[in-house]
């Protein structure tokens, strides 16, 4: 892990959550991890999400791009529920009459809880930008020779209150995906890593990879994070943002072996099931890793880091 | 209501919908009104998003970008639910233990409902752009002489799944919200009307000026809305996008008199409650419009259009 700046330009009694607060760069909502963003906070994220489409622009990836809700169904069958349930979040709604209406209005009124009529809806929240991509490529048939690329974008919702600025409930993820063989995907995942590098060091911003895993639920989540590491399946791109002993993940880089191939039944062109790759950019994340690095006045960020983002 | 371009470059046997699909311009997701887009969708998105920046370029305002999802407590003080309960999302969570997840995963493996055990959280989905503002707004105190004026972007949820593909249940809106005097939030009115009005024609789409209501829901939402339509409160811009009889509200623009203010206390420079008006963008629905009178080639629409769109 690189050095932080001996000047460290967001030290302080307070906390950089307070100060970007202070700032006006983020505006509280009320709820830990739910803030609004400032313009000036937006136009880095724009920049940053421009970065990402510069690098991978001569790739020929397929662009989507899927609002913050995805198909229960689909939600279902992906498996999220198995390693995450807790991180979920699934959307309700009111299916009353004028009588269901107004005991809603009362409970309301009263301060009591008026959310036990809420029902189901056939909507859940976008976990990862990548989860209502697959069923739309299993739907178009057995992958060509070459496999497929595609360029991803989305809000996505975990719910984890925190009041770690880089742990929101709500933020933007980038992702690219590549579907095809093991040999396709891991070449992928390799571009990316370095590519992914190269951009962090650009930025000014000092960084390290390390083996990763997500944080699956319960006792049984134990083995499958173990199992992740031990293969080798995931990288983070780790920052040190809120603590120099806590770095943060910005960008990840996670080889799915046949996982979701066999979910959604994605068949290679031979027939053969499909493998995946995705490579993740955290936009608030490597946003808020600039600020903590290059201070929260934007405007005397070093030229150099300007010139990468807005030249 | 100017006419219907004589040669109609979307008629057709099959519905908008599945034109839209057959072309790769929206994506199915399996949920009517829920639907990914194309990178080319997301371009005329952009290039609309654009414009209403540059028609409110000289005014002042300022930027907020709010995630999908709001407080709920402060969405249960904006009154949304007095109005449209049916339309509003709520988001649940898994609250529970190792036992409780195993109990999950059985209700999914055998097709049961498994959604009852899931939590209210403190996030709801925001239904208007707008609405995550005002207590940000109320919380800064007394507004300036002159009043604010925001400029908002924000993913929208209604529960109104529909085939009509104007009518999604995530979808984007861009707002200017204005907040002071009578006097100043009419003024701002009357401007967007006119901006709004000479953006659509120079867009080569047909349009109309109608006087509106919200859909409000029940017994007592009759009178609220012929109340509303009674005292010129709403006007939308409409053009027809599903059908000629019932044309779409592409922009809306709405006077919400001292409502806000009053709930959340925002006060003149003078001590008097504010008022507040915004307009409103729909900016998936100015798209649709945009493919429905220009054509679904969209690199073969009006020179005209394009040149006002990227030029």
């Amino acid at each position: 892990m690189d050095q932080l700046p001996a000047r460290d330009p967001v030290s302080g009694p307070r906390s950089l959550l307070d100060r970007l607060f202070d700032q006006g760069l983020l505006v509280r909502t009320g709820v830990d991890g739910l803030y609004g963003r400032s313009g000036e906070f937006e136009s880095v994220v724009e920049a940053v999400d421009r970065i990402a489409t510069r690098l991978g622009a001569g790739d020929g990836a397929e662009s989507l791009r899927f609002p913050p809700g995805m198909s229960r169904p689909a939600f279902e069958r992906s498996g999220y529920l198995k390693g995450f349930p807790n991180l979920a979040g699934t959307i309700h709604c009111f299916c009353g009459n004028d009588a269901d209406h107004a005991r809603l209005l009362a409970c309301i009124e009263a301060g009591t809880d008026w959310t036990g009529g809420q029902a189901a809806s056939e909507i859940v929240l976008t976990p990862a930008a990548c989860y209502p991509l697959y069923p739309v490529a299993a739907a178009r048939g057995a992958l060509p020779e070459g496999g497929l690329l595609f360029d991803l974008q989305s809000y996505c919702f975990r719910h984890e209150p925190s009041l770690e600025p880089t742990r929101m409930q709500m933020f933007r993820m980038r992702e690219y995906v590549r579907m095809g063989s093991p040999d396709q995907v891991l070449a992928f995942r390799e571009l990316w890593l370095e590519r992914g590098t190269a951009m962090m060091r650009e930025l000014g911003l000092p960084i390290a990879v390390d083996p990763a895993n997500d944080p699956f639920f319960g006792r049984a989540g134990r083995m499958l994070a173990n199992n992740q590491r031990a293969q080798g399946l995931k990288f983070e791109l780790n920052v040190p943002v809120n603590s120099e002993d806590k770095p943060t993940a910005c960008l990840s880089f996670n080889y799915h072996q046949d996982h979701f191939g066999t979910i959604w039944d994605i068949r290679q062109a031979d027939g053969e099931v499909a493998h995946t790759a995705c490579v993740g950019f955290g936009l608030e994340r490597i946003t808020l890793a600039l600020l903590r690095h290059h201070g929260l006045d934007i405007e005397a960020w070093p030229d150099a880091v300007r010139d990468r983002l807005w030249g």
